[in-house]
């Protein structure tokens, strides 16, 4: 049974109008419902060795409500700024004035462990993961990536048969998507193509970091000595094959379209990367060793 | 006739491992091209009253390769780091020992000019544009949207008709879409449907900044007393709907789907926002007055 979290704040009810060419009635306004967008600010609380408290924002990011505690997770750990889950003593929602700003979130660091400084703030001037120019961004990767992730599920395969049926297991748990059309998914699969987890943001790379909180927190992620698939709804840039590197997940496959930087980084780490997976057919753009044909 | 940009920089060529289950070649080796994406480094200079030069880093961001300048202004202005694009001098990529680092750019502001620190300030700890989390996001628009633009094209209206041609016309000038499947898309079309510009980039926000710094180039952005359309490929955040508030257009069109919060700034800014855009029919989320049925 897959692990599907609950939706209703991560939706809201509207008035539109609807307007078509068909039909008798060419403009009528009905209901509807959009997925959500908020900002969302991640306040990291430590003591230093002097025990005296510091803290850092660490980024504003738009998501859509809801599994907030799993996106702060999964991102703080592909961001490199935590090794582990448990640096991390507890994650809840600001103490405020103002009632229910649950658009600020703090993130207390376990006795004697800081956050990653320099992650932080190469996070801070890149958003986008991309390393600092100076380094490119696929040494950048190379320097926080556990490479040695990958290797261990090495020998393992899927059978490419199975990969077709991913599409449709997808479809019928997007609820987000089906309900708003307007979401991102990101789901994981093991090695016989049954779904562990689903999430849904309006941010492709939220759903992604939802997801590998999520893995996270279960202690199933990073993974060791097992394939996982890791599916995403639209296309794969740089920042979705540097969460599933990060997480050890060794096939990602995508809806959509690669970037060239995205094909290069699955290449250095040895990720399987396919893009335009349809009912029948599919590309492979790196990593066929593990597909059993 | 549409100002179509170069595009052979912004493709690259690769190999895929082609998979079908139809037809009796189940597996085969295939040439294809994707879209590039690379960082790119902004890097503010001005000179201060004592005209020393004062430099700061604005943003990494990812992007497909080209139309910097364009991506540059675009981004600025609807940042509110510039008012007007005369408050720069030049915009050139960077001298530097490595041999064409295309990945970083010097803007030189104009004599006198100083780039709005608040705004960078604001960008750098939100990226998405959405506003420190003491304010809300639309309270932080408000404060630097120039909310008048829009009043002047008050009474002006577009024929329902002409709203149903947009997709086929984008559809044919979509070129970096048609060849590799991974660009969004953002384009401007006047008050009788033509198209003016478009503009194509990994990054959905990157090519509404390409789009928006054109126009600003040209001096037919930001709009006054005339009607404009700007149509994006994909769904609609709150960032495209500041983008487009902060050029003055007066009606955004999106193939996909809004979210909550971008509907909001709609109504706040009078801005006519239609989304799920097909051949035969949309939905209007605000501002049915300036369509004609």
């Amino acid at each position: 049974m897959a692990d599907t979290p609950a939706i209703p704040q991560a939706i809201k009810r509207i008035d539109k109008v609807t307007y078509s060419r068909e039909g008798n009635v060419n403009r009528a306004v009905e209901h509807d419902v959009v997925v959500t967008e908020q900002p969302l600010q991640i306040n990291l609380l430590w003591h230093n060795a002097d025990l005296i408290t510091e803290s850092k924002v660490f980024a504003i990011t738009m998501r859509s409500v809801g599994d907030e505690v799993c996106l702060i997770l999964g991102l703080l750990f592909s961001e490199g700024v935590i090794k582990h889950p448990s640096d991390i003593a507890s994650i809840y929602v600001e103490n405020s004035s103002e009632a229910q700003n649950t658009n600020s979130w703090q993130v207390q660091f376990s006795k004697g462990i800081a956050p990653n400084l320099t992650s932080i703030e190469r996070f801070q001037a890149t958003y986008s993961s991309c390393g600092l120019c100076g380094a490119t961004s696929l040494k950048a990767l190379e320097l926080k990536a556990p490479v040695n992730l990958l290797n261990s599920t090495q020998g393992l395969q899927i059978d490419v048969d199975l990969i077709y049926t991913l599409t449709v297991k997808m479809r019928t748990q997007q609820q987000l998507f089906n309900q708003t059309g307007g979401t991102h998914s990101a789901a994981l699969f093991n090695q016989t193509a049954q779904l562990l987890a689903i999430y849904e943001d309006i941010g492709r790379h939220n759903a992604v970091d939802k997801l590998i909180g999520k893995g996270l927190k279960q202690k199933t992620l990073p993974v060791h000595n097992q394939l996982l698939v890791m599916f995403v709804s639209g296309r794969v840039s740089f920042e979705i094959v540097q969460k599933a590197v990060m997480a050890g997940i060794s096939i990602l496959v995508a809806v959509g379209a690669p970037s060239d930087l995205a094909i290069k980084a699955a290449q250095r780490f040895e990720l399987t990367l396919i893009g335009f997976l349809k009912d029948d057919s599919f590309n492979l753009y790196h990593g066929d060793w593990r597909i059993k044909a």
